[in-house]
Parts: C-alpha cells; sequence; structure tokens
C-alpha cells in the first residue's frame, strides 16, 4: 500500500531572510520532500510525498486531507502562532486515531507537539553555528539504520537541556554541541495509536536537510512512525455490558461494538 | 517541612444522588482528608490537608492557593465541564513547577489530566458493583507500601483497556475485574518536575475510600509526588550564550540565569 | 531477504505424557513451526522456519547454527537444566548481536531469559485450565496487529503477579485468569541490539498454539523481532582516542573502528 | 531506622599507582564513605558506613554483612575478576530482596552489575583528563537535588556511548565530554525489590570522589536507593490454589503463603 506522506512547511523564513533563501531558495520543505522520495524510492517503498504550507494550511491540512495522509513531517518556527487551534487539534487527533508524525528542530514549539506531551517543551538554545554530534543510544531502533555514529553537522543552533519534555518512550539520539551542552535530539513517543519521533537537527540557518545522513534518519523515521493496520479512529470509550468480549459485542445502549482498539 | 495537601471533590454526585449521599454523608472529599490526615500523621509526617471545591474553586484553587499547595488530589465525574479552562490550566502549570497531581477514578477524563497526557483517555466502564482486585506489579515502588496483594474491592465499577494514555513511566498495579477486564489502575507519570500518580479506584457509589488500603495507597501516593527541593517554576527557556555554564550564567540579553531546571 | 526463524522445543513432555502426546502428537514445536510457516507466507514474507530440539542442541544451536538464525522462539519447561549453561551464554551473546528472541510460556525460567534480563523470574502459577483473556494494552504497537481485544483462550495455566521481570521496555498484553489474577503476558526487552518478546500464553496440556489468534501473535513478533541492518556483533568496547570519529576511526592501538554500534 | 550502607572498594589501583596514591592516599573508599557520612548527616539522616575491601571480601560481604546493608556502593576496576563468583551471586540475590546498589564509573564491568543488566556493558573510553558535564535531564528526580546543571569536572576519562545497556528506567544525568562524547551518565534501574543508580564519574586518576557536587549527587543516591519497607526475600515463586488471596494464602502443598511480594 502506498505510504501517504505529507511535508509540512511554515516557509516564513524562506520568504524573508535572505540567509534562509541562500541555502534553501526552494524552500525547506521541498529539500525534505525531495529526500524522502528519494531513499523511500531506493528502499522500494512505494511513497507518495505532497508539500503542506503555512499558506495553504486550510486546503493541506483540511479533514480530509489529513485522513489521507499516513506520517505528516512538521516544521515551524517564528509563525507557530499562525496556526488555527482547530487544525492544530484536527493533527492531534489524527495521531490519535494512528498517523504518524514528526516534529522537527523548532517544532518542539509547535502547537501539536505541546498539546500532544503536556509540557511546556522550554530548552536552551544558541545559534552560533556550532558543531553537533548525534549519537545513536539504542542499539536496536531501525530509525538509527544506517546512520554514522555519531553523524556530524558541522554548524547548527544548539538545543540543550534541560528539555522539559515527558521521558521518551524510547531515546535514539542524544547530541552534543561544541560548546558543551547535550540534548534528547531523537526521541520517541506514543499518543493513541500513533506514533511520534522528534527529531532536533536542522535550523534554518544551516544546510542540515541536506546531509545524506540526516535524510537517512527522516526516511527511517517516516518509514517506522507509518500506522499500524487497524481502524483509522480514536481507541473507543464504551459501556460494555457484561461477557460483552464473548457474546458479540455490544454497548448497554444496544450499539454494536465492532471494535474498541 | 509540613506537606500541604488539598483535597478536591467535586461534591456534586453527594448532593444530587441519594444513594451517593447514604454512602459518602459527609462527602467523598471528607473521607479522602481525613484518611490522608490520620495515616500521614501516623507516618509521622507533619502536614496540612485542606479540602477544595467545585463551589469554591476560584478561592480554593486560586493562583495563591495552588502555590502554596505542593500535592493536590483531584475527584471530580459528572461536572469537568464546570472547571474553568483557566484553572485547569494553573493547575497544570503548577505540575509542571513541581506540584503533586492524583487523578482518582473518573478524572481520567478531567481537564488538567488530559490536558497533561495529551491523549483521550478513552477506557471501557461497566457500573454492575463488580468484585476489583488491584495487583502490585512493581516491586520497589513506595507508593506500593503496606499494602496488601492483592487489594481486594468487593463492590466497584468496572475500568477497562484499552486505556488510552501514554505508557506510563512506571506502572504500579493492575486490576482485574469480576466481568474478566483488566486495568491499569496505578500509573506513574512525570510532567515538567511535577509527578503523577494515576488511582482508579474509587466510583461515587462504592464506599471504596473508606477502605483501610485504598487510604493507605492514597496517603502513600501523597508522600511520594511532594516536591523536590526545587524552585518552584518551569523548566527554563533561555538563549545561553558560549560558555554560560563556567563564567555566572547570563542570557544573551545579559539578565543571570540563575537556574535552568 | 530471507528471515531464518528457529523454532526451540524441548520436546520432553511431548514424549512422556500421554495428555501432552494426545494434545501435540506431532510436538508442540511443529505446531509452532508451521503456523508461522503458515502466517509468514501469507503475509508475503519469504521465510526459512526449522526446528531445534533439546536431544539435537549441540548441532541445532551450534555457534554456525545460531549465527545463521535471525529470530530464535523458545519454548522449554522441564528440562531447562539440560540446556548446556555455553548454549545459553552463546544465545544470549547473539541477542547481544542482533537475534531476536521469542521466549515462551514456561521459557520464563529458561537460562537464556534469565541470564538476559537478570531477575528470578518468578510469578505464581495454577494449574488447572481456567480462561485466560489477553488485553492488549498499546495501540501502536505491531505485535498487536490483527488480532481480537481480549484473545480468549479457553483453559490455560495460571500465571500469575508479581512477576519478578524488569519493567518491560514495552508492555504490550495483559491477561486475566478466570481465578481473578493478571499477568503482564506480552512483554518487549530489548537487550543490546537484540529484540525480546516475552508472551506467556501456551502450555503443553492446553491446544493453544492451535489457536489462529495465538499464531497471530507469534508471527508478528517474529516479524518485528528480525535484526535491524546492522553488524552482527555486540556493540563494541573500544579506546577512542580524541577525535576518532573525525579522522577516520582507529583505537588507541591503531587498529581502524571500522563501527561502534 | 538507621540506614545501614556499606561501601565496595576494590583498594588495588590505591596500592600499585603512586599517581592514584598522590590523589588519594587514604582510598577512594575512604573519601566516598566519608563525604555520606558528612552530607547524610547535614540531612539530618541517621546513617552508619562501614567500609568493604577486596582484601576482605569475604567478611565484608558475606551473607550475614549483606543481609544487615540497606545500600552497598560499588568500585572496581582493574581486579573485577577477583570478586567470587558467589560473591557476585549474592550481592545480585540482596538486590533481588531490596538491598539498593550503587555501581559507580569502572564498575560498569563489574560482576554485580553485568549479571543484574544482562547486557555486555561496553562503551567507548579514553583516558586524557578531559572536562566532564553532567547534565541533569529528569525535572523531579531526587537523586539531582541540590546539584548544579551542569556539574563540572575538570578533568575526568572520557566514557562514551554506545553504552551497551538496557535503556534505563530513568535516565537522571548526560554527560558530554571535551573531544564530544555523550554518555548515560546517571542511570536507574531496578531489579526485584532492589534499586539500582549507576553513575560513571569517578575515575582513579582525578579527584572527582572530592568535588561536593558529586558527593551531593553519591548521597541523593543513596538515600534513594533504601529498600522500600517490605520483607527482605526476593517476589516468591508459588503454586497458588483458586481464591488463596481469599481464604488465607496457601500454596497447593499446604504452606501458608504469608507474602507474595
Amino acid at each position: 500500500m502506498t505510504l501517504r506522506v505529507a511535508v509540512f512547511g511554515e516557509n516564513r523564513h524562506e520568504k524573508v531572510d535572505p540567509k534562509v533563501q541562500e541555502i534553501y531558495p526552494e524552500g525547506m520543505h521541498t529539500v525534505i520532500a525531495d529526500g524522502l522520495r528519494s531513499l523511500l524510492a531506493a528502499d522500494g517503498v512505494e511513497a507518495e510525498v505532497r508539500i503542506a504550507l503555512l499558506d495553504d494550511i486550510e486546503e493541506s491540512l483540511s479533514e480530509e486531507a489529513l485522513q489521507s495522509t499516513d506520517v505528516l513531517t512538521w516544521w515551524g518556527h517564528m509563525a507557530h502562532d499562525d496556526v488555527p487551534d482547530e487544525i492544530a487539534e484536527r493533527v492531534a487527533r489524527r495521531v490519535h486515531e494512528g498517523m504518524g508524525l514528526i516534529p522537527l528542530h523548532s517544532a518542539h514549539y509547535s502547537k501539536p507537539f505541546r498539546r500532544l506531551l503536556g509540557t511546556t517543551c522550554n530548552l536552551l538554545w544558541r545559534n552560533e553555528g556550532e558543531e553537533e554530534r548525534v549519537w545513536t543510544v539504542n542499539g536496536s531502533h531501525p530509525i538509527a539504520r544506517g546512520v554514522p555514529h555519531p553523524i556530524v553537522i558541522p554548524a547548527q543552533e544548539m538545543y540543550g537541556e534541560m528539555f522539559d519534555i515527558p521521558a521518551p518512550d524510547e531515546l535514539v539520539f542524544i547530541s552534543s554541541f561544541a560548546g558543551g551542552e547535550v540534548f534528547r535530539s531523537g526521541c520517541v513517543f506514543h499518543r493513541g495509536k500513533g506514533k511520534m519521533f522528534y527529531f532536533s537537527p536542522g535550523d534554518q540557518e544551516y544546510p542540515v536537510y541536506r546531509q545524506p545522513e540526516i535524510q537517512r534518519v527522516l526516511a527511517n523515521a517516516v518509514l517506522w512512525a507509518r500506522p499500524e493496520d487497524r481502524e483509522a479512529a480514536p481507541v473507543k470509550i464504551a459501556n460494555a455490558p457484561r461477557d460483552w468480549f464473548r457474546e458479540g459485542a455490544r454497548t448497554a445502549e444496544g450499539e454494536e461494538i465492532t471494535r474498541v482498539i
């Protein structure tokens, strides 16, 4: 079955900041999407990768559009507040239903991420173009497939601990920075039926998404986050009469329980 | 230092439902608070246990009142929506700052719990007064101190899986019910600097909070959830200049960083 | 790439116990292996499923044989002690190198399982042919694909908490029994580069492995446990000179570091 | 109740290496023990801190001595193999029974630690006296009480990822080193009824255990690791007849079950 990926890009810095325009003239989203297309194809995975922008968010992340999205990557920074609450809520619900979500870098402060984690998502930061090294700390995780240990990013914005997130369900990467800080840079969370992977490398001022190792991580993450073969609906609340699971599931109101999970 | 506990009770069923009035004429909150007072005293812990009701929520959970609360227990059911969003948000922030939170039974659907977990918190339920057995599955957890294995509750509302929560940071209790369902009935979560313990026994129609073993669990939980010795403020976001941690911490704006965590 | 599965069976009860002979005249291992073959084929997975018995363990779990095994399922009960320590150690090392391990039922007491977990693996038990219900408690886990909620096993040996294992990395299933006990019946552990899934249903006195839902879980688990695409060797210990990760990795002794993980 | 702490020291480097003798003329164990005594006293905790050496291990870690030990810290390096297997096994069993264990630095390769974790415990290392910074990544953990963020250690041996351990139950500290590596330097594990905290700072060639912040961590860890109020025995294996938990617990053999956990 075709894997349906949407790459959400805020696409604001690219419009207003000459430095960013120079690095990403086609927009970060294009580079991310192209990397996914090429690596998923190389993996033999049939995938459709579309782009969704803040400017077209009402259509590109409409109820219908999200219903036909398996995995959504999310990059946002200066315009988090321009994402309508209703759409953030819709994204969260789709994660509950099984959609994968890959928040990138400054999306630690995006509405869907904070909504799904429940913490402040605060952190330390410094933008001085420091070397970042991304170390694998999980020996058997598919998201770390085929990447060097460490991945070296010549220049990046520093994100440092204390990163105010719930303890990740699985910790895949830890980064160090030239200035000495560390960061849990690759974190797995599960919410409802959906899988999430937060990956911190990738500021708009550095060509991080052009690095093949980073593209490899993103493609691995998208593959890993695809929904399991289940009904695309949140876990159910139901009034379950005694022995419902023996006799054909019906709620107390008589509605047939065709599924619980 | 005195442990300052607030017992939040919705106190609605007690007003309108004769069956509940019979079981809890003084209100569930009173029974919970009395149990805490007596067991914490027996443990040699200096504690002040106050009651906060939905009817006085603007005062009892005011900013000031919460600032002087170390641990908050929360029981609500039919009137979750009557809790103002602003107060739910305030409770969540206080958890980020370090306050302990003990959501009880139907508080799985309360605003603060859902806000802090990020999932639907859906579950199966059936109210037929079934036996519940609460099994300890964590050999070294302080919340399970001094309770039998299992705790037997003669009659309770059934709460069953799939319970749509993030995987708990620590799973302390699993319940089974006469009808065959199971439930993760004692779950630890950390959010920010705050500790949370969700405990499912305790429907309004059964005298569960009068059981000494249940009171023991609540007292253990309150003790465990007290804030660690840290500044009562959320984890900080800060622009941290290079070497800030060597030279005296200052943000890029020159503000002294007196703490990060 | 062909998935190479070995189904280890102790095959002792089948020889000496008429009751078991009646249920599993061809041996439990045969039923398990046939189920895997048929479901993996139905999933479109190219797999070779071989049988390894205690009687031929020196060959069937030889160093060479294990080197060409991707996932090993393990059923043992009355003859745990007849497994040579050296072979248990070899299995543990292969898990460290990436081989998947699926210990079944009474293998909670097998040498490799205890070696890899580090705890006593004690539990409660009772063999009275009680109904077991296997509830999914993880909304997004591939091992729970396509199974009803709950799986009902008409008669089984009871395994109950407290099960003395480390907290699982992921909890997939919790069982209840007619007698009221609960059990963490589907548990994920990671050790080194290897993935483990303990699944408790399946006593020799009941035709549990003939149930299609149980076979589905086993096939799911085998697929999930296959090694990631990494060198089949344990995580390395190495004396790493400064900047080794920049200049071509060499140990202090001058040996080239071709991998760390 | 008096907290009974044993500080195990290998005390070999101190005998043969002039550099170590200069830093720790009284032995590392003495410095560790003195730090604990003084900080626990300052915390108002009644504690007895005794020293156990490899040279007297048959007495100092005898069955009797361990039975009256609540928390054991462990430092070893060059002489891991001189610890008798039987004593390593005894320590592991005492952890199963509830004793706290605090393996320090090179004790990642000690017999009890590897026995209890089940992995190789391999890692990268380099001894060039690099700066280490120990960052707190858990906002509510008592082991991080009162320590700066980060703790800066001017010179230390580097321990780097990939550290081949099971994912810790709680991750408290992550270190970075001047050379760029990172390490999960403060890790919580539970095994049976016992709590373990691995803490990596502290090589014999640097006066790390003289740093007040490091002493603070050790005292916090010892306090945290004290056994909960339970019978000092491993979780039980028992044949539990139906309804045992109602009628007075007896095994199938008629033995009274006075406890399960």
